[in-house]
């Protein structure tokens, strides 16, 4: 994080703001925040949400004031991040693998003796390679088995290798099982409604029977968590989960909005925009162009391009450092050197693009929130 | 750039360094190096390499080293970088729009009296804001006219307009007009040599025409700049480009590789990997899978996914921290924990995902270079 590239300070207007940036509109991110917590309230489920989509200590700091009780990560080096800006409960929702890993998240629960630092194995070698890094550091991690639930990336299927690796962990004085973490992440962008219900039934039955199984195996199965921003009602009625992981809902994408809502579920509002500047435009008989100053060095386009959010204009290309808009009906005109806002087609790979976020309320910049754990891939 | 997350230390054996990491083979690289240098000596044409691949500070003074005049940017936050780390000739082959854009721009060009700095101008509104920037900062700016030989992206294209910016310039005593930006970006990646001979002759033409209408408005055009990795021999071979400007020769990726190659050209080889660790794994009647510790996160995929650099494996999936690779032939097994090599689709917006470039020779670490530029979008 480069002190010199901040782009805004507080009280800047919004269009004095330097691009490209991430532009939070806080009114917005507060009604996502409160929205999630009131549409789970009286459930008995706990929120855990996923901060690999926001990687912002600040972010995670009002998620838990909101009423989370800790938060997922995807990396230790990400976890790392967010227990140095002292949020105390951090799941790394992933495997660690290898000596060198395993040696490096040991150390980090070691140096945070008060948190609760939590980690996913779907393998007896990890087990074995935690459980040496945790007494070589002296200290405990939570662990949680990967539960395949048809994501069809890691986790275990099969109920005994289940079995078998609850009876692993628990075999090791240094790893404390806590359940299962059966996350269905392709569920998450099921368009319909009926697909989404049909995959999460399903994910529960199969976490179901391995509870079932490891408690007639005498072992524990206190935990049973996952779900993302696409299916979270889902495992909050479920009665099986005990744990939701939603990330995306804070500041959403064009991927997320394209799914089918159901009308009582909670409608999370697009908070985050990439603020760009006009750096080339061309008006002739041709062309209507307006070029911006981002491209895939500001967003990502797995999900499809960023997307103006405004009418009458069109993507026709992306390259590294520039988004080229070319009009395509009634909408406003863009000025060289003006302002124009894109949509991002998917929010995590996005951010990470990014070392700040600019919140703002209404046409002003109220904060600068560091994104500490960008790049922390390790 | 964070020092605790650095993978690798000098001396490392390969095998042992943190993933996912960008790795450099070195053998590979000083040969693409040299491979450009050679192939256009004796044409009387000026190197000027882009640096937006690479964004590295001790790979621009490798390639000033092996007799590049200076380098390209695309940014004014990314020349910042260059020059702080002693590269004295850096274009911005790019446009730079606004107030405190261009009073950024002219600070920095301030802060380095000895160097030259470079930027290129389509409207003549940003040439009074250049001009107002220089005044401010008491310094000069050399100005390149950018010309749209048919990348269609930013770029005037009419010879009026030329002639136009060419007096704008000029006039302003700030600013010297050094020659045209004539950068033919999507003709880089035409598959065919007689799509891209045709492309290239077009844009030779365009600019050459351009060059006489300024020199008969009694205006200077001393240098004609542009040509990338995919075309850069043919813009040598023009006889009116003076400068090219290829970037991703020193590491190559995918989508080059899948040009047709004129076999008189220089063959550039894959310099740069990607390190995984394999961090699950299953294999069983279903399935043979290997899931790796990089995905979104680690490489862009913009250009497809980055691919193993081994027979035997597809990928199936990528999400933001993870590949998921499936068996579909013979080849190498992959082990959990086990290290596997990817080649990245596109270069320069995987590059700008990681904070070190890890330079190995052989089996072991030579140095691990920082990334300096990284996330330079203002």
């Amino acid at each position: 994080m480069d002190e010199r590239w901040i782009p805004a300070r507080v009280g800047d207007a919004v269009t004095d703001v330097d691009t490209p940036a991430l532009i939070l509109d806080l009114d917005r991110f507060e009604g996502n925040l409160a929205r999630l917590m009131s549409a789970v309230q009286g459930r008995g489920i706990r929120v855990r949400p996923h901060a690999k989509s926001h990687k912002c200590v600040e972010i995670a700091r009002r998620q838990m004031a909101a009423g989370a009780i800790g938060i997922c990560c995807q990396k230790t080096s990400e976890a790392e991040a967010f227990l140095a800006g002292g949020i105390t409960d951090v799941l790394i929702s992933n495997e660690v693998v290898g000596d060198r890993k395993t040696a490096r998240l040991a150390q980090l629960a070691a140096r945070y003796p008060g948190a609760k630092v939590g980690v996913c194995v779907d393998d007896p070698r990890a087990v074995a390679q935690l459980a040496r890094a945790c007494e070589h550091a002296r200290t405990q991690l939570d662990v949680y088995i990967e539960l395949d639930v048809g994501h069809n990336r890691a986790g275990v299927t099969d109920i005994g290798a289940v079995v078998a690796l609850g009876q692993a962990i628990t075999s090791q004085a240094s790893l404390v099982l806590r359940g299962l973490h059966a996350y269905f992440g392709n569920a998450q962008h099921l368009r319909s409604i009926a697909e989404r219900r049909q995959a999460i039934a399903a994910a529960t039955a199969t976490a179901q029977a391995a509870q079932r199984a490891l408690i007639a195996a005498g072992l524990r199965c206190d935990v049973i968590t996952g779900a993302g921003t696409g299916t979270f009602m889902l495992e909050a009625a479920s009665g099986v989960y005990t744990e939701i992981q939603p990330g995306s809902y804070v500041m959403m994408d064009i991927d997320y909005a394209k799914n089918e809502q159901e009308l009582a579920w909670p409608a999370f509002e697009q908070s985050l925009m990439i603020l760009t500047t006009v750096m080339s435009r061309r008006k002739d008989a041709q062309h209507d162009r307006a070029t911006l100053d981002a491209g895939l060095k500001s967003f990502s386009t797995d999900s499809g391009p960023a997307l103006p959010a405004f009418a009458g204009w069109q993507v026709r290309g992306v390259s590294d450092e520039h988004t080229v808009l070319e009009r395509n009906g009634a909408g406003p005109d863009l000025l060289l050197g003006g302002k124009a806002l894109l949509i991002p087609g998917h929010i995590d790979p996005t951010v990470n693009l990014h070392d700040w976020i600019v919140a703002v309320r209404g046409d002003r910049v109220e904060a600068v929130w560091p994104i500490e754990a960008r790049g922390a891939i390790f």
